[in-house]
């Protein structure tokens, strides 16, 4: 601090500086992904779903009867937001866990049929978005070069 | 379910079919965003600092003295998490708030001495991680290209 001397700060305006803050690779990449998940929650808002719930009805729709460690590490959600989550779609009766035949002690992850019919429905919400998102970028070239880049970081 | 007549999973095994979802912009985004965060975390974890925290140095060390409204409207961090955050921050003795001599409401924020030597240190060990997240996406024109792929969804 150059004001030691007052315990009052200046007045000040104008622009703030911001290069070395815009220079963080994560800060970026939390900007976009935040500007993208408020799109989803504003697009989503009328069926209450948040992202990550969304990522998990379509994995479970395309790997019925997995268990629910694996959908979990697949989508590098923690154990135990995980069962949280589960549990909210589970009280919405969109997903049902059942014993698994191989291992008693583990959840096998089931869409129920208000579930399927649930997501049939968004899917084409989520459609709809994604081409936004797309033609934003600049096109699907654009959308495969940015997820290439993403992927060098994961 | 096609298992309906059977409340008993099938035991299933191999990978899971993930494409529906690895194609949604937003689920890579975080997914990338949560890996550099790890890495972060991973790095800054022997001085306890959170992304959103250097963030927030930073920028209170490139804008002293500016409203605390001001630095919380550039990074786009809700109200009441940015006075969460800052208050922890001055808890540590590394930012003080002062009234604003133009709005006395206000409080203009402004690192301590011992901020300022924090920020110094710590500066270098981000540089550092800076580097290697610059290595990993092929260069400085890659991330340039990431960058500017990545301001056209924000």
């Amino acid at each position: 601090m150059d004001d030691g001397a007052n315990p009052i700060a200046p007045a000040e305006g104008g622009p703030l500086r911001i290069e070395a803050t815009t220079g963080i690779t994560g800060y970026r990449l939390r900007r976009a992904q935040l500007a993208v998940f408020q799109r989803f929650l504003a697009v989503f808002d009328s069926v209450t779903l948040r992202p990550a719930e969304y990522s998990v009805l379509v994995l479970i729709a395309d790997n019925p009867g997995r268990k629910q460690t694996e959908i979990a590490e697949v989508l590098g959600i923690k154990r135990a937001n995980f069962v949280t989550l589960v549990h909210g779609l589970e009280n919405r009766d969109l997903v049902e866990r059942l014993p698994l035949a191989s291992d008693r002690r583990a959840n096998a992850l089931h869409l129920t049929q208000t579930g399927a019919a649930f997501l049939a429905r968004i899917r084409l919400m989520h459609e709809g978005m994604e081409e936004d998102v797309v033609r934003r970028l600049g096109g699907p070239d654009a959308r495969d070069q940015l997820f290439a880049l993403l992927d060098r970081l994961t």
